[in-house]
């Protein structure tokens, strides 16, 4: 038996996982999955370190697994896969950790009660979120799992960085920037040292583009600035989520349009970004092999906007040493990468053509004043070490 | 008998006037003032060129002079001051011009159609700035009438620059960033040439800061990109409005705090800001003068969401080669503009504290890499010869 921690990351629907070995501090990856489609048609997928399908499973259309079924099924699977494996400490994603969650926190009672008050400001991710391990304290009480929120890097900006200009009042009762990805950006600062000793040190954005997209500013490896705000919707248009709106547009959705709040909210999640431009896809791959003019519209708007916030980010953080891009379309759209930093010649940022197309870690130029990285994101390593530390600390 | 062109700003309560000697083109200012408190209780004043008050005028508390009483006293008192004033044309302030409205425009039965049509886009100023175009059309149909726009100078932006990312319906119902403030910018581009003609030709960002306040990108005099957007609410904070907001803090006070969108106005619009963050009050020389810490907050969070646009707008105009300040707080708060100058100083900004303290033109470093200028505004000039070259060129 090889013991493992267990990393979850659980949606509506969904469950996602990764299995580490918990034994050294290398923390290798065993195995990784999901079970998607809890509610309806569920179906099993697991696959080792090198990417192999080790397992499938299919329930039948309108089985309700649910989160428990799911969580259940895993850990019986896990038991009893190959040698086997026994579970030491579960980490889970959370995506609130509100203003008082700094680091990640070993779940208690009291923790999940704290947890579920934030539901409000997050309330199509926390209540799955917190599900699974609700779950496993009520079977596995004697299980260590830690609670590791997309929040809690940016706890470190400086106050008026996470500041709406809103009465006093409103900001007490917690509008405020919270900014997210937050694990993807520690783990970008936590391996940058390696990478580049002086971008760790001095002044770098981190560009994560995936189908949440956000920006980071990150000053000797803490973030001072971020482009997502009160919401995970702010910011940079996503595949369909529109990013930063003028609030007036929302006023006038209600009172001229008619819409009241749910219209409003499947509007500017689901409805807009890449997808609501486009008219055709979320998906930059699409968009990118479209000949359609409303798909070149919809792609140039994202790399203008993240122009854009690059220069309010740089100003965040007085000036640019280094660009990061970062998860799917960061690390594998090396067009988008290009188009990037070409708009950002004026930062000091230039593009190295050939080491940009053949994927190389580094891609400006050798002359550039602005070193440009492509670095994959691991959240999940990053869950599974907060664990491992968590777990360790409260054994010593 | 002095011929004048009339410019005219209407608000709710208000209407701001100018009167200018027509003949020649130095449009000299020959008598300002306002009558305030139109449905309440209403008074007049005139100042002369100098700014020496030449009449004052109170009525009676409750006394509902209107809009159409207000036009009526004031072409009787232009008539009858001095050696008499003969109107030879009006031009007006019109917060709204649309989509197609890239210049002024000579009013006329359709002109004023289709800017009724535009109320629902500034339901707050529109009706009312076009209050006094109806009355005169009536009542003087021989006089010639300007309509000058706020957003038609920001129409030469990119189109990338006025989208959000947001489906294309919405963007063809007209939910696009205008941009405000453009009378202003105009006026700043069209005498940047005589100030700095290098800064005319390349890439300036204009801070017009006021009790409304926005920042807007000029390349080679032309805007590329501003702050505010669909509304006016947008951007930067104000005095009492917030500024760029998460579109999903509005979902939430209406979810989560049961608000409704006029509550939802009447915070973003007039309890935000510098008076909402300070508690104290939405006027910068207050905010200032005072001891307190969340005054010391307000005015800090307000100049650092300046230095954010400012890169945001550099990335927009693909660098900085001038800085001007302008409107209330840009032109007599030498305070703002030095701290907004040191936060700059990763765009090659400098500012030499003499200059800046002595209320000088030119407040940058000699050796600076970046001219920073404080230019004062003029929006009722530039309306002024917008109506005169129009009238010109219909006579012709």
């Amino acid at each position: 038996m090889a013991d493992v921690i267990l990393v979850l990351n659980a949606g509506s629907s969904s469950l996602k996982y990764c299995a580490y070995d918990a034994h050294g501090d290398a923390l290798k990856l065993v195995l990784r999955g999901s079970i998607d489609g809890l509610y309806t048609s569920p179906s099993f997928r697991a696959s080792d370190a090198s990417g192999t399908e080790v397992e499938a499973r299919q329930w039948g259309e309108g089985t309700e697994l649910g989160h428990g079924g799911a969580v259940a099924f895993l850990a019986d699977f896990l038991r009893g896969h190959g040698e086997g494996h026994t579970l030491v400490g579960v980490g889970h994603r959370v995506v609130h950790g509100g203003v008082r969650f700094t680091q990640p926190a070993l779940v208690s009672e009291e923790l999940l009660s704290e947890l579920d008050t934030l539901c409000p400001l997050a309330p199509l991710h926390q209540p799955h979120n917190l599900k699974p391990i609700r779950i496993l304290a009520e079977r596995r009480p004697e299980l260590p799992q830690v609670a590791c929120f997309d929040t809690a890097f940016h706890r470190a900006q400086p106050e008026i960085a996470q500041a709406f200009a809103l009465p006093a009042s409103m900001t007490e009762r917690g509008i405020r920037r919270y900014g997210f990805h937050g694990l993807s950006y520690e783990y970008i600062a936590s391996v940058l040292p390696g990478v580049d000793a002086g971008a760790a040190a001095g002044r770098t954005v981190v560009a994560h583009l995936g189908n949440g997209s956000s920006m980071c500013a990150l000053v000797a490896g803490r973030s001072v600035a971020s482009t997502m705000g009160f919401t995970a919707v702010d910011g940079l248009p996503m595949g369909t989520r529109c990013g930063s709106l003028d609030p007036g547009v929302i006023l006038y959705l209600i009172s001229e349009l008619g819409m009241d709040a749910r219209d409003i909210e499947d509007l500017i999640y689901r409805k807009s970004g890449l997808l609501g431009v486009s008219g055709i896809s979320s998906d930059m791959r699409v968009l990118l092999a479209s000949d359609e003019a409303r798909a070149r519209l919809a792609v140039e708007l994202y790399t203008y906007r993240i122009g854009r916030e690059l220069g309010s980010l740089a100003a965040a953080a007085q000036g640019l040493d280094a660009l990061v891009f970062t998860a799917g379309i960061g690390e594998h759209a090396a067009v988008i990468r290009d188009r990037v930093c070409r708009q950002a010649a004026w930062l000091g940022v230039t593009v190295d053509a050939a080491a940009n197309a053949s994927g190389a870690a580094r891609i400006s130029q050798a002359s550039g004043q602005v070193a440009v990285w492509v670095i994959p994101t691991d959240e999940e390593l990053m869950i599974a070490r907060h664990t491992k530390a968590l777990i360790d600390a409260g054994a010593r």
